[in-house]
């Protein structure tokens, strides 16, 4: 369900660098809100060798341990050993964390509560289609489960010498029918023990990673394979790529099929509409999609930080929609609300739920079973029943 | 000439701390360019209350004074004091630099200069449209030409109360042409002293930064202006922000009217392709708009690790297309060498030319004048008749 007749997607493990920032920023966020639904929180990460430097403006009242926080959250991805390249127990934590401009809080906080203030001006997309059971393209989804696979093969012993760091991504190849009809092309490069030799592991990675994730019959003798086409990936992590959060928005979003706003989620609280309008993006699109409204929906909304009220909010349907596009987007504005507030409200953003979002996507998935979570508020269907009603449709 | 009805675009002043990042990580760059071309930089920047750290990886021969580098680029943004929140003169400068990876390098550097494998995999959008005179969308166009303007008085002494930091942003209303036809809202927010009164401040930049800036038709009554809707932007900069390299990547390109593949610019030499094959991008499709194939495109490449040709090629024209698509595709390949050693020769990246796209977007414009530079070779239509002949167009 593309314009295009070959799409890429691209995805990263939890132990890549970018992510390793990402979730060290989610899992600060998350602690402070556990204590302190209040609070400020936007916090940037970067990783290099033997360093995890926090960063950023938090207000809070609480108090959490934050060096704990950074180090924990690297031994649980796998780093724990100079050998792998870097160790939670033993790198350095600096922090620089600076706390929220009073100026800026000024245009947050009003009197009123339903009337708190963006937290910053911007734009942000939803998307959904019915590409996937999971309203989501195709080609994000299966770049995703293949590092979760790695992820999983690598933790389950059932390929020990798998390190941390991986990357996977997908050329899939559109039907004239619009469907998804054969992969072209599979990247997936994964860092390793020194001791596998590399026809090894790429027999391995085969056999344990891509056929147990990728529909068999989208593939074929056409197929091609990239497998650690450098040829050698033991050092990994932030030795080999200096790490930052908010660096993989589109890994984060919709793979590339969707348009994006720029800016990042992790490490910020859902006062910053970057990431709670952009979570209620998905959440329109997927009902719009659901409520059978269109099969293709992009939606765009915009802020004046300091303004309740988006300044825009915009559809496009691709042409797929079954009842006319302002007729939907008039029923986007009855059914939802997307003043900051009332998002936060409608979709419960107040709790330590980040950290999970951090790797594998924010989107079309519940929380990666490794993170102990159970579903994502954004990805109910709950409001496809309203806006059918509100358009009269029982297509 | 969009699906959207209406279509927001933000952009940020240099003085912004995330352009700040990108200001320096490409200062670098072209200062290790400039000394050895064959250098390898992945250069990234934090800069925070009263620091700026750099990091990522670095291979040359080269020996440049990276503290000089980064102490000149904040300064000539104009943060020169405490007053104004950070100087160059006087932050901490950190580097936390480290090599290239040898075992990335080695998928890199082929025996054949020809061969030279993609620095990363990844996927990259190029975009082009005849909705400007720059082939670029109206509405990022002009969010850059805003805060570009922002600069401009405040340098030139016109309104000497304003500080470097600033963001724009724009609602542009198409008609049912598929022309922009009218502006919706306008976002401006920039830092200032703190003695100019709020209402004076609004009428100056009204006055001096968006009437001189905006076309008139656009703008009317039912316009709806944000000027510094917090009420007050005195603390800017990193004080009020961190900010990090690569964290303005739709700012960067098509301001969201374009898909994105997530790879950022600036600190990055071309042997990366998220910089080199998206500025191919812009260079193919800005051809394909000017030979006239299309009046409005979007091009999709993709690359593996250590690989050189592309692993896709594809396109999107959004039903404007002049030519089959599949035929346009064909003439691309045949006229466009998209492997990365092709693309830094033909478009003659490897000289230090990147400090200048490092504000105000990379694509639709000729060097900021401040800069001193004088066009981008990415802009170029120089293929626009090659396109032709090879499709035996003469539309
Ligand atoms: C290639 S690095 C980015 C470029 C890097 N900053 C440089 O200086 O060349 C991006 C990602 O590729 C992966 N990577 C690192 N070393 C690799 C190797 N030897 N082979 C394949 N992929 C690798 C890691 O996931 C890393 O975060
Ligand atoms: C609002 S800040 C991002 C949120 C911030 N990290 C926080 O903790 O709230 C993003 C940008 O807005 C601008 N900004 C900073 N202070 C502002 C103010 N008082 N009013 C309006 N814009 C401001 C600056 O350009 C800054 O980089």
């Amino acid at each position: 369900m593309t314009e295009y007749t070959t799409f890429t997607s691209e995805s990263v493990s939890e132990g890549h660098p970018d992510k390793i920032a990402d979730q060290i920023s989610d899992a600060i966020l998350d602690a402070i809100l556990a204590e302190d639904p209040r609070a400020r929180v936007a916090c940037e990460t970067m990783v290099k060798t033997g360093v995890a430097i926090i960063s950023g403006e938090i207000s809070t009242n609480a108090w959490v341990d934050l060096e704990s926080i950074v180090r924990g959250v690297i031994n649980d991805i796998g780093y724990t050993s100079s050998d792998v390249g870097f160790d939670g127990a033993t790198c350095s934590v600096i922090n620089i964390i600076g706390k929220q401009s009073p100026e800026i809080n000024q245009g947050v906080d009003r009197e009123s509560l339903e009337e708190q203030g963006a937290g910053d001006q911007g734009l942000m997309f939803g998307y959904a289609s019915d590409e996937t059971d999971v309203l989501m393209p195709a080609s994000i989804t299966y770049a995703h489960r293949l590092v979760e696979r790695q992820a999983r093969v690598r933790r389950d012993g059932t390929l020990p010498w798998l390190r941390p760091d991986a990357k996977s991504q997908i050329t899939l190849r559109y039907g004239a029918d619009g469907r998804p009809e054969a992969i072209e092309a599979v990247v997936l490069s994964t860092q390793h023990n020194p001791d596998i030799a590399l026809a090894d592991l790429r027999e391995a990675v085969i056999e344990e990673i891509i056929r147990p994730v990728l529909p068999a019959e989208w593939l074929s003798d056409a197929t091609q394979y990239f497998i650690n086409p450098t040829g050698k990936f033991v050092i990994g992590g932030p030795v080999g790529d200096c790490g930052l959060t908010g660096r993989k928005i589109i890994v984060d979003s919709y793979g590339g099929m969707a348009r994006h706003g720029g800016g990042a989620f992790s490490g910020k609280d859902p006062s910053k509409v970057d990431r709670s309008a952009a979570y209620a993006g998905r959440w329109v699109a997927k009902n719009i999609v659901a409520a059978g409204l269109a099969s293709r929906c992009e939606i765009q909304v915009s802020y004046a930080i300091g303004v309740a009220q988006p300044t825009s909010i915009s559809l496009n349907c691709f042409g797929t929609e079954t009842v006319p596009v302002d007729r939907i987007v008039a029923a986007v504005r009855e059914v939802f609300d997307l003043r900051p507030f009332a998002i936060i409200r409608e979709l419960d953003l107040l709790h330590p739920i980040y950290r999970p979002t951090a790797s594998y996507g924010h989107f079309g998935r519940a929380p990666y079973p490794l993170a102990g979570a159970t579903a994502f508020s954004w990805e109910q269907t709950d409001r496809a029943e309203a806006l059918k009603a509100a358009l009269d449709y029982d297509g």
